[in-house]
Formats: structure tokens, C-alpha cells, sequence
């Protein structure tokens, strides 16, 4: 894994958590996006080579909505880059780690991602992301 | 803020916890510690210009051992890096933010260390550090 590519912070209101991690981090939010797979809104704020990567729930029955109804707004997930997700999807099987996907799937800020199970990573939820080579 | 320094994750066991991240993260834990003052043993992983610190309680009553009791095993903080953090814990101060000390604190791996309340950041508990200049 070569960084902490970023950390996703569940929110309830994104534009509040704008605000807020912007006075916190002291820089701006430089993008924000609509994940419509994962029915949810994004905003991304650059904190030297990794991203803050803010999520809202844009229904109630996704994984961000579900998030906060147990443990309230907070962390919600690690990501690190890797350069062959792929690859990198192997060798932790290999290791028995849990994927929650067998291929990489498209993530927000134009990246190819793959989650560990929680279960499997001592309570974190894990992402990969690899960027896409246009 | 310069990077994310640090992620703290809080662990029912540090030897097993540290099997498990080294083999998540493809690399090996390079340094463990235990700082009296918190009442934790924690072990350290880089991973590219941030490290993964692994946090075990001592004690039943502290802040580790509470945070399981409650959410289970998980992310607990995120800690940025700053060059002066008495400069940071004023602006912070002024933004409304509220700080869980006065005064920076010695904290582990040779830092000087401050929390931002949760309740002020969404729900997240930050972690400001600056290296101690010797």
C-alpha cells in the first residue's frame, strides 16, 4: 500500500460539513460529487498527499445512512492507494481477508476501488483504490 | 495542516492486532511503546508518509478501553501534523473549536500532542501533532 489515498467521514449535512472541515483543516473543499451507485454525495478536501473525503447519504438505506442511525457521524472508512488493485485484492485474499467485491468497482474522483470486510480488518472498514489510467 | 501524521486504531490486543495490520498493510510494525500517561501500549506502521498506530488499553477505565466498550474495535482518531501546534490550538480556538487541553501534551513516538473535542468536529475525534524539536 504506498499512502493514505483518504479518510471517508460520515455526514449528515454535507454542506454544513463543508463548512466545518474547511475552519478544521484550514483549506477548502476542492471537489464535490455525486456517487450515484453508492447514493451518496461527496466533498473532498486536500490535507498534504491524502484527501478528506466527506459522505452524505442520499437515501436512507445506504451504507452511510445505516453508519450513522448505529454509531453516529464520525470516521467510516481508511483508503490506500495501491498500484494494482488487483493484485492487491489477490494477496489479501491469500491472507484471509474478506473483499466485499470480487472485481474493483468504479469510486468516486475517477478511481477503481475494492473494500475489506470490517470483520476481517479488526472493526475497519478498508478501501483499495487505484487510480484509472485513461 | 501538513498530512495526516498518524490514524489511531484502538485494539483489544496489540500482538495479534499487529499480525493482522502487517499483513494488511504488506509491512511491518517498526516500533511499539507504552506512554504511561494515557494508560496504552500502542505499535506503529508506516505507510507512506503516515503512520498506522494500533492502540491497546491498559486499564479498564480509559479512554481506549471506553471507546470499545462502546463502538467495538475500530478507528478512534485521526492525527494531523502541524509545525506549531500553539499556533494551531489558537486558530483552532478562535473557529469555535474545542480543545480537551490548554497546553500541548507529550504524547508517544517524541510528540507534542492536542485533541480536539469530538462533539466541535463532527463527530471525529483530531489529534494535532508536531514533532519535538531536540
Amino acid at each position: 500500500m504506498n499512502k493514505v489515498e483518504h479518510i471517508g467521514i460520515a455526514v449528515n449535512n454535507l454542506e454544513a460539513a463543508c463548512n466545518l472541515y474547511a475552519k478544521l483543516l484550514n483549506t477548502q473543499v476542492y471537489k464535490t460529487e455525486e456517487v450515484t451507485a453508492e447514493n451518496v454525495k461527496v466533498a473532498f478536501l486536500q490535507t498534504g498527499p491524502s484527501k478528506i473525503e466527506l459522505l452524505q447519504a442520499l437515501a436512507d438505506d445506504n451504507a452511510i445512512a445505516k453508519f450513522i442511525t448505529q454509531k453516529g457521524e464520525g470516521i467510516h472508512h481508511i483508503a490506500f492507494e495501491v498500484d494494482d488493485i488487483r493484485t492487491e485484492m489477490a494477496r489479501l485474499k491469500s491472507e484471509g481477508f474478506v473483499l466485499l467485491s470480487d472485481e474493483p468497482k468504479p469510486g468516486a474522483d475517477n478511481k477503481l476501488i475494492c473494500f475489506v470486510h470490517p470483520k476481517s480488518a479488526g472493526g475497519v472498514l478498508v478501501e483499495l483504490v487505484q487510480d484509472v489510467r485513461i
